[in-house]
């Protein structure tokens, strides 16, 4: 029996029967989740560390989708970290995830230096704090960069990779070029990208970014991938990543 | 009276009636040249530079689609310039547009430091030239980095342009780190970009992109550009662009 704490909710993951807990007042997942989720590859055996991981939605869904070995998730709330921890042992999947409370910086030291195959963040997108009402509020947190900056994403993907290992991440249009130049400083190549698109004819309004730590320079840009066919209609592509196609 | 050499022939470019000299075995402009010529932003009253200008084709679109002042072209080939400059005869343009032959590396020089309003350029795309049959034949200088390369042209539009003045580019999209990452060095800010994708399921062919010297750190992404509705049938909006509609 999990308990739940108060204004805690259970949601259907829509994958192997996979519960998660929810607080829409802390941090509930959104479609960037899952599409990141679809787009990292994770391949049988592989070790995954999710950095900034909520409520341990990602490595949940990885878990979920693919046959890797281990998926760790770093979160620094302890609130929100607590969560995932319950929905780990709802979904009894204490054998291969773990959530932990914790500073992604400290992450390498922690759980090792090149040690994973595969690295993924969806992380606080907004760099721009100031006028925050409430920057300890953890929706805040999860948004702003208040604990972690990209730079530090960055840094901290390249330290926990092995040469080679692949690092997924979702982002905002507008830091396009700051992520491009950090990846490349830190040797964490750009090799894949998508732009997320809500409809065919506006501006994306996310991306979808692979980089290989010591990966070579060549970056292959997909399709689109456009989130709806018409007001609350999704596209096929995406009704498939939902599972619900 | 033109004089037209072996292989050339003469193009409408459907803009003001202005025609075009092209060759076939040389230098003929593309949809690229068109998109490019479109992306830009040109002021009343702008200088503009079109570095590797080939027969002039965005220096003559430009002076049919806006005000700007004066529109220069710089061309390392003197067959393909000269086309250029035939071309600017033929339209009766030589009070407001120059095709010159000469190495873009020495445009600075020529033409006057932070002199331009906006610099334009459609450069050669490839950066692999192992195993070229022939690297002096007029097509694989255009496609090919033979004579300059991208860090040539971000370095020499930085160099031309004023401050907060505009850079325009069409290039291929598995350039795009080493496009961001060299516009960065040279504080030449991407503020802009557009992926230009063949079919809206296909992956991106081309992209657009806009710098300004000295701008801050913030992207705008546009909605995708979609070349073709179906085969052979062009979308509504690369229709207007040709000025077909």
């Amino acid at each position: 029996m999990i308990n739940l704490n108060p204004g805690e909710r259970i949601d259907d993951l829509q994958r192997n029967g996979y519960s998660l807990i929810q607080n829409s007042k802390q941090f509930c997942f959104g479609v960037d989740a899952v599409l990141l989720s679809s787009f990292a590859e994770v391949k049988d055996g592989d070790r995954v560390c999710d950095l900034c991981t909520g409520n341990g939605v990602i490595p949940i869904l990885l878990e979920a989708k693919t046959n890797g070995r281990e998926f760790v998730g770093v979160e620094i709330q302890e609130s929100v970290a607590d969560m995932g921890k319950r929905s780990v042992l709802l979904n009894k999947l204490e054998n291969k995830v773990s959530i932990n409370q914790g500073d992604i910086k400290e992450a390498p030291q922690v759980y090792g230096r090149a040690s994973f195959d595969v690295v993924t963040c969806n992380p606080p997108y907004m760099d721009d704090n100031h006028g925050l009402k409430n920057p300890d509020m953890p929706k805040a947190i999860a948004r702003h960069e208040i604990y972690c900056n990209l730079r530090d994403v960055i840094s901290v993907a390249t330290a926990l990779l092995k040469p080679q290992g692949r690092f997924y991440m979702i982002h905002r249009p507008h830091r396009l070029v700051d992520i491009m130049a950090l990846m490349r400083e830190y040797k964490l190549e750009p090799k894949r990208l998508r732009l997320i698109y809500p409809y065919v004819d506006k501006e994306p309004t996310m991306i979808l970014i692979e980089g290989v730590r010591g990966g070579n320079t060549w970056l292959k840009c997909e399709p689109p991938l456009v989130i709806y066919e018409e007001k609350n209609v999704y596209t096929k592509e995406v009704k498939e990543v939902y599972g619900k196609e």
